[in-house]
């Protein structure tokens, strides 16, 4: 896997926000991350789950391939060739967590329907929150991006 | 602000993670966001930082506003008008950090230059990471979603 490969232009090369967003910073790619989280293995998995256009589909499945964010593996029966996230996808899930968070938080009126993470006890996922060194809360006002000279 | 307006038509309502894509899931909307929370207030602020066309910023601004993620505000100087993020905005803190965080593990070669996001003492940001109940971490295998009937 080469995540920095030479033939990729990065918008904003020294920030780490504008890369994923470069490699995985669409809806559609997105969608089929959580859907492979979500167990989606195959291109009739993805089609069905997110709607996707098969042609647009097909694009970002090639590009999260060659980012090394999928991988191609066989079937557990059969010859066909299914998705699977890599290690480097996997890492992905508290970018997916942080979203579903904060889609709960502001993207549904009471009541409406939706689905919820919940870990091996079926409790919901902890709600999550970047912290300094101490375990305190840090939000906007008490951060700042360092660029490099 | 109204994030559930009727006129929205959601990729698939009951999903937390596709509702914030539908409102900002693309690269220009996260790039915007990240300039805000960075100090970005102007259109010209805006320009300079993420080289986005003229047109596509204008159209994301408008976007941004109208799901109560950005509010007009006016200049400190001027009669201008400037664009703050509103407590909703700054709401994707954890999700631009949890992007930033992934980028700085994956999308760089040992030793190119990066930003770097801080805390007041100067310490980077501790690593987020989904936990349980108990506190211990969650990943893609230990958790389900859970889908509403």
């Amino acid at each position: 896997m080469d995540l920095t490969a030479d033939d990729i232009t990065w918008t904003d090369p020294t920030c780490p926000v504008a890369r994923i967003l470069d490699l995985v910073g669409d809806r559609w790619s997105l969608l089929i991350v959580r859907d492979a989280m979500d167990g989606a293995r195959s291109f009739t998995d993805f089609v069905q789950r997110t709607g996707v256009a098969r042609n647009i589909l097909t694009e970002r499945l090639r590009r999260l391939t060659e980012h090394g964010i999928l991988e191609r593996v066989p079937a557990t029966t059969g010859r066909r060739q299914v998705y699977a996230l890599t290690e480097v996808g996997r890492d992905l899930f508290p970018v997916v967590v942080a979203m579903r968070q904060w889609g709960e938080r502001h993207a549904f009126r009471d009541g409406e329907p939706r689905s919820v993470l919940v870990d091996r006890t079926g409790a919901s996922v902890a709600t999550i929150w970047p912290v300094d060194s101490r375990g305190d809360r840090v939000d906007v006002d008490s951060t700042e991006v360092v660029h490099p000279r």
